[in-house]
């Protein structure tokens, strides 16, 4: 795994495959180029920091929001894009990921894939001369969207510095089955804050994150209740809860309320609580909530576009 | 519903959901602009007037002829493009039309849109603080359709103002399902034409666009019979007949080859005559009239890139 | 068939449909160009070329190594791009290729056609004003393909000229049903290479092929013995081997192990052999044998790049 640092020649020519590649200072580091990014949109749109670059979108799954988030990350810095998906590949006449990675650094600059299997990330990165972004690689990683997440704390909280100790996450659903919050959990550990791990009995955060992130200190408190936790939230991270993912009906029926947020759920909470969900919701969050101040769920999107604006332009050695 | 006027400003950041929108004077200074695309097109191909702007072109129906015209007319532009689709989109993940534009308007400046359920757009628009345009929402509008016609009748005519008075359109075919048409009809009605429909008694034009231009005093002439109006008609506007949507097989069969325009029928026609169809035909038109002087649908699509492109530069304030 | 020459004006505006248009003095002057494209990118990854031009790249079949590389090739030239593919395009409305055609005209400036059905490319340009480029027409032409064949010859035996005089050629595999390899046979003949042709008995080179060199002097072998002729190959073009192309299933077992490329049969090879191979491969070439410096395949992918970056910008007139 490759070592990325606080300089833009230690994130040239580099992959992104997992957030155990970031840590405190990088992260800083990148959101220093985010935030610049940021301006930048706001100021003109866009301009040619990737004038003369390729980026090739691959999409072994079909995913609106981060592909389109890429895309125009890519396209507001002038540089151009390249789709390819599931339909459209030659993975259909039987290549290989590897001989696909050969062949899309033949033309690109840059390689974005999002891939069903555990491990595509990697495998294409090791196929390729050129730097690979991991945008999910099934129940593996994901991590811009740690990145995008973690992001969204820093500005919604109007953080000067990247200072989170002592604050309180609270993430909310299936935590057994999200790759985003595993990957946003060790992320988080850098940034000495809480944990509170909210689920059903059978949807638990994995132990092997607890216990890694108990060896390095971090508090985490795991309930099924959320009212316990709730006042104290400084950030309320929402994921989606399948009916199918419980082992009984009657266990789904128990705790299915207490995880839909709603105007009510919100008048116990700080008023300047944090409210995210990595999108799409289907019904855990009310759409009467979407008004709140602390609804930053589509902000979070907006965010994501100049994380991956100053990745992209990192790995290129053009920040 | 927004208000558009005769200044970039009552243009910019507006949505186009329907030709209700549309007066004699907005469509003037509309066309005006696009006057100005098409010279600027014809002189070096495209400028860098949106750059710096992406347009999100989402179409949860397929439609080769009006998503390519859009992209192009960004593309020319200097903006760039980031494609939605059915296939790709959350919306399969249960995702609302709300949230997904909620979503997109994140990322991009502008959202073009082609839904197959009437209302849906003016749905987006509300979900979104960025222009929607409407590129067709099941049997309800398709403004930029019934825009390219009128830009074509203009231009074909050869018109130095938008005047005109005391012009016959006829209309052909299916007059009941096409929104084409109906958005046409309402369009053309401010500039006091002359309308004749010409259907099967089962395809006739709905009833309450016929009572709504009556009311304000467009002459309107209904009919099975195109012989009976094509010699006085300046404009020969073709649909698709299909045979599906007749009552019965033999009132299918008595009028079908009325409705197919040959060499033949245009020897009855003026030679100043505008043949115009939306197109995709199948063969309501002989491929043998395609060298005709009169036919103008092929032109039609190039009219419609000029408006396309003026509409994207007005709402984006750019023009 | 319209003849390219050996200036730009020569291939402004022009289509290229078959090898049929190509000899030695338009190949060469093509490659001259590709080389500028080739140090063009090296140097800073693209340019402003055809800034204000737009390629329809019209795909009714899947490919996404000849998409992307054209794609790619238009994007490095400032150039943008409108795909179009088969689930998207109103053919499925029973549109005809003709009419797809005359509309693509009004937006793009060229049109890039793979298309399953033989002489579809011709039908393409016949209809269109604008230029066509034949990516692919079922059994029919592939000429870019051959070219990109050529080319990376001409570059990976490092020739200051494009002289292959002497040169043996070994093609490989199915020589019966491969479009590519008829493609590259005729292109070939103009500079006077030796060809072998390795197949089983029943994939051999087509008789009209083998008659129509013969005819201009080509020395030609047919074999089903890839050893008999490795020693002495400068070029080894490798060509998948479908089962199910077999007459039986002995003979397929009898013959494929001989026609899949390990690094014990390079041990027999010219230490300068060139090994290539259209891609996708399924196993005709072992991976071990991608480390092998004779292994050219992958470069193969990238000279394509710059032979359609060459192609577009002739025919647009912006060389």
């Amino acid at each position: 795994m490759e070592k990325l640092g606080t300089t833009i020649g230690s994130w040239t020519g580099k992959d992104l495959l997992s957030t155990e590649q970031l840590n405190a200072e990088n992260v800083k580091y990148l959101f220093q180029v985010a935030d610049h990014m940021k301006e930048m949109v706001a100021r003109q749109g866009g301009d040619d920091t990737l004038k003369g670059k390729v980026m090739a979108n691959v999409f072994f799954e079909p995913s609106t929001r981060t592909s389109c988030s890429f895309q125009t990350a890519m396209l507001r810095l002038g540089g151009a894009v390249v789709c390819v998906n599931e339909s459209s590949s030659s993975s259909q006449k039987g290549e290989t990921l590897h001989d696909t990675m050969r062949c899309l650094e033949c033309y690109g600059d840059v390689t974005v894939l999002r891939h069903p299997t555990k491990g595509a990330a990697a495998t294409a990165a090791a196929a390729s001369r050129k730097p690979v972004l991991n945008a999910g690689d099934g129940v593996g990683e994901h991590p811009t969207q740690a990145l995008l997440d973690l992001y969204t704390i820093y500005k919604e909280a109007k953080l000067s510095e990247m200072n989170l100790t002592g604050k309180v996450i609270t993430m909310v659903g299936d935590l057994k089955n999200g790759r985003t919050v595993h990957s946003l959990a060790k992320l988080l550990a850098h940034f000495k804050v809480t944990l509170n791990y909210v689920s059903p009995e059978s949807l638990k955060m994995p132990s092997y994150i607890v216990d890694e992130l108990n060896a390095i200190g971090i508090k985490q408190k795991e309930t099924s209740n959320l009212e316990s936790v709730l006042a104290s939230s400084d950030v309320l991270y929402i994921t989606r809860v399948q009916k199918e993912r419980f082992d009984t009906v009657a266990e789904y029926e128990a705790v299915k309320d207490s995880f839909i947020i709603t105007s009510t759920t919100l008048t116990k909470a700080k008023s300047t609580m944090i409210l995210m969900h990595p999108l799409p919701r289907v019904n855990e969050i009310a759409v009467e909530v979407d008004n709140d101040p602390r609804a930053a769920y589509f902000r979070q999107m907006e965010y994501g576009m100049y994380v991956r604006m100053a990745i992209l332009a990192l790995v290129l050695g053009k920040a």
